[in-house]
């Protein structure tokens, strides 16, 4: 009798990196719970995406959660902030972009951890990436390495010593273009997933805000189509 | 002219220890921004309180936040498990109870360091206590100074190296009475506050689970009386 697979949450915003991030973790042979936010995103969307690769992965389970960060404001997108547009790589490689939502990761990681407790699994999985788009304070390996270690203390499992939560980020110092090529392996289906900040109604990126730009970026240097 | 005093996040569950924690950090002088969470907790009653209490103390703002932990479970607070009654001193100094729910205090805190981002605020209140009640994990010092290090990672003031993220946690080594007396000093009206896992529904406290019990004790070795 074989034993049960290990359980990871896996946290899943619908876009090509989240979605990447999922499907390494199922290769590895986890069970995995995807983990998805409606927090008041101007691009809501995401989650349409998010729900159609949790069903193409065969997740365990897709919880998506309310959690309303639009109450606070202060980022291009959760308030009535415009989404800065065809901006060149130097440009975003200065600086905090003001579609950084303060604390967002660390909140994400927060419920993961809950669950994680709950369905007594160590492993979390995001889809974070430090190279391509270091902006993002929350995405770097020096914070990550900070939230692991808060996460042991926090729960009951740390102090009980019974086992050690992990916080795996296999995209950190990844390329976007080297995201890519992985999506590949894994057989991740590029259409279903979702980048842009600020769609149209029907879903249509935009193609000029950060998010598009990268994904343009990294599929053209990996030479491999984006459809 | 005066400066404008310094801005504190509060968090407020409408309890004695974090009424006492609002009404300290108010006496230091900052202007307090009260943060409680309706979370699915069966005392929800409690929310009422944190209203009363935040509109006594005079609060720059008081969010409610949805933040449904329900979705996961595995607390006597948040799912169909009954609350302990009339547990011993002992019985509650060992092991950690199933009114702990996981992670509470790091996705409460994450929250709150949002909203302090958003506001330019490097103060988070939380009242926390660590001698009375050691079985919660995220209760312990170790804890909060893993989370205020990772804090200070985490955001765009950690990075840009503005302003350092502080968590006070000023009842941590108090005892119930301590907290007591502290909160008759500060004047917090006691009969205002709730603390009872389990109320009836018409909020009156059950006077039978660990936070009745503790609240009781703490009220009879001051010599205070709790009205």
């Amino acid at each position: 009798m074989n034993a049960s697979p290990k359980k990871a949450i896996c946290l899943l915003s619908g876009g090509l990196d989240s979605s990447t991030c999922l499907a390494l973790a199922r290769r590895d042979g986890f069970a995995c719970y995807a983990l998805s936010f409606d927090y008041g995103q101007r691009h809501k969307f995401e989650l349409e995406a998010a729900a159609r690769i949790a069903a193409h992965c065969g997740v365990a389970r897709h919880l998506v959660l309310q959690t309303g960060l639009d109450a606070f404001g202060g980022s291009a997108l959760t308030a009535d902030i415009a989404v800065p547009k065809a901006r060149s790589a130097g440009e975003m490689a200065h600086g905090i972009p003001i579609t950084y939502v303060p604390a967002r990761n660390t909140i994400f990681l927060s419920f993961a951890l809950a669950w994680a407790e709950v369905l007594e699994s160590s492993d979390i999985f995001i889809g974070v990436n430090a190279l391509d788009y270091s902006g993002y304070p929350d995405c770097r390996p020096e914070f990550i390495e900070a939230y692991e270690r808060m996460a042991n203390l926090a729960t009951k499992a740390g102090v009980e010593g019974r086992t050690r939560m992990r916080i795996h980020t296999p995209l950190l110092s990844l390329s976007k273009a080297q995201i890519v090529q992985l999506a590949q392996e894994l057989h991740v289906p590029f259409g279903l997933t979702h980048s842009c900040y600020d769609p149209g109604a029907d879903g249509r990126p935009c193609g000029q805000c950060d998010a598009c730009l990268l994904r343009q970026k990294g599929f053209e240097e990996a030479g491999i189509e984006d459809r």
